[in-house]
């Protein structure tokens, strides 16, 4: 059995959680844990030309039973999201030999990087990488936030960024894709229910705003004499909280002053939001109300702004029919929708795909505080293995 | 003659400007630069306990002539705010050796570190601790925004921790103290002078707002189960501008969410609030007006706030007489008053201090922008030059 616990001690921050993004050090130790797990297990282990890792039980081949997730995190993580679908996966092949299961399909775990865009702002980007549901041309104009491009890094991981892009035979390998998640809400404390299948995921996407004033003395300026560009950030960040209404989400958790000194009034703010909700049109109707408050408050600041999409996902629907079948293999566990985007959100419009959640008590998560118990952790192995061996039999 | 030019290459900040601050390897290039430009003049250089640098005209000794300023600068800051007065003060030497000039009195630049408190957060630090204006314990105290902590940054400079404190001796050998600055403002440009000599600076002070909130998911948590700090800093940003009432100035160019995701909702957010205002009375009321604001918008989000000072310092008024006295020996230039803090206005409790400022076509400063023509800083010069002369002689 493989466990959580053995990540404890890495890609640990500082301010709390995990800061474990893609490309980095950090994921090179990640990447050689789950590559020591996979071949203890006699898995053959590949790199895809995205930086994808794959476990193979079996023969690598089309049609295959893939299941798996990410072992990244979002800058002050927790420790369920990603890597407990990754560790469920890799113990679900345990359960199954143990149960001595031979799957008739090929079956296999992957790694999918840089789910977050903790580092270079672009969620799900090895999922869309392969997918081809973003441009490689796009993502390698992508930087982090030290200025570094990401062919550097996807380099320094041994990963050609000449490669990048939708990969056809990685593709046509997945005949069904299934993610186990540590659940982002209490949907399954209401239901009483330890594991559930998802139903869908709302419409999301993240836009950068990009106020631009006057940087001057703090204490040299006037108040009339400002053009300051943290007023209109901040009358923004308001905006968001009101626009969000009928169940769509809207959150500003990052927010950059530039230069960013106690005595300067910053010539610039970067502010990023992250909107949600059921449909396209609902979530395109929050960002133009914040747009047109942020642009307002510039206005009366003597400022600009300038908005930017940096990444954007429909609703998904899961396939209802591999749902119901997955649903009643498991004697018929509640089908739950999510507001968090997934790589099987990705996948969803490409191939078969599904989603397990298991339950998280409090609900929290993207925070040091995310948790499931260990019992509901093993019901979802449990779950994992059952639904691997229905649909690789 | 010296010029500003020779520091162009020093602290770049990638933002635009430069990123000087007190006690890095970029601190250590500037000493270096500043001691070989007082040798070169045959000046005495030495480091005092608290890392000041001095390069002596003749003996060190009491009663002296001291003028100089700060090398360090805000994150993304200017040219000239510190370095002006730098060069100025070396290049006023030479004009004084040029006129034949022989000091009757001990004449000294000295450059003061950290004034602005970009790296560890307190301005004029190397005057406080001089002046004794802040506890060695104190400071010793002090992190940087990655955790370094003083003592060992100061000890990577040279000077040993234990050394920190109010400097007897430094302070005896000040006899009077005359900073050249360039001006903050657009005092000078009304008034159609290109030097003028300071009356008094604003109370001012520095405060930390430490919001409190839970971390969480962006996509995944409904709104109504937030406790989202970034809301409760946006209201005090708006708050500290409707409190700078009646000639205040309150700023907020600080802004730090924790962890900082995109779609994470902030488990905590930090921000800094500048404050001034003409007297100590006028300042407390403009940050009690927006603890107010930030404590009421706290407990509306279900968070918590936290208000620390960071630093105060009281209306400075320089001495009448001093600076009659100079404005007369500068042929009557105007006195005008300042909203920035300066090393001189720490001196100025404890010493004889006066400043200059040197006219800012812009008023811009703390910023790239920040300027003053050539014929400016050479007048400016000049004036610095007979002001020693008048008070040296």
């Amino acid at each position: 059995m493989t466990s959580l616990d053995d990540l404890a001690g890495v890609g640990v921050d500082r301010r709390g959680g995990f800061a474990r993004h893609g490309f980095t050090g950090v994921d090179l130790e990640l990447r050689a844990w789950f590559t020591a797990e996979a071949r203890r297990r006699g898995l053959g282990v590949e790199t895809d030309r995205n930086g994808n890792v794959w476990a193979w039980w079996g023969e690598p081949g089309e049609g295959a039973v893939v299941t798996g997730s990410h072992l990244d995190s979002v800058p002050g993580g927790g420790a369920f999201d990603g890597p407990l679908g990754v560790v469920a996966a890799l113990n679900a092949v345990d359960l199954l030999r143990g149960r001595g299961f031979a799957p008739a399909k090929p079956l296999a775990v992957v790694v999918f990087v840089e789910e977050e865009g903790g580092r270079f702002g672009s969620a799900c980007l090895g999922s869309r990488l392969l997918t081809g549901s973003i441009a490689p041309e796009e993502a390698l104009a992508l930087k982090d936030p030290d200025g570094n491009a990401l062919a550097e890094a996807v380099r320094a991981c041994g990963v050609d960024p000449g490669g990048l892009g939708r990969d056809e035979e990685a593709l046509r390998r997945i005949g069904t894709f299934v993610e186990l998640h540590v659940e982002q809400g209490r949907g399954l404390v209401d239901l009483g229910a330890p594991v559930g299948v998802a139903s869908s995921i709302l419409a999301h996407g993240r836009w950068r705003f990009r106020f631009r004033g006057e940087g001057n003395h703090a204490g040299a300026t006037p108040m009339a004499d400002r053009r300051d560009p943290m007023l209109a950030a901040a009358a923004t960040v308001l905006a968001a909280r009101t626009a969000a209404t009928g169940g769509a989400r809207a959150t500003v958790g990052r927010l950059l002053p530039v230069p960013g000194g106690t005595n300067v009034i910053a010539a610039a703010v970067d502010l990023w939001l992250d909107a949600r909700a059921h449909d396209t049109a609902r979530t395109r109707a929050v960002v133009h109300t914040v747009t047109e408050a942020a642009t307002r408050a510039a206005r009366d600041e003597g400022c600009t702004v300038e908005v930017t999409e940096e990444s954007y996902g429909d609703t998904v629907h899961f396939d209802p029919a591999l749902r119901d079948d997955l649903a009643a293999t498991l004697g018929g566990v509640p089908a739950l929708p999510t507001g968090a985007g997934h790589d099987a959100g990705v996948l969803a419009a490409h191939t078969r795909t599904a989603m397990l959640f298991v339950r998280n008590p409090t609900g929290v998560s993207h925070a040091p505080e995310e948790f499931a118990e260990p019992a509901d952790c093993a019901a979802g192995t449990e779950a994992l293995a059952d639904v691997l061996a229905h649909l690789a039999r």
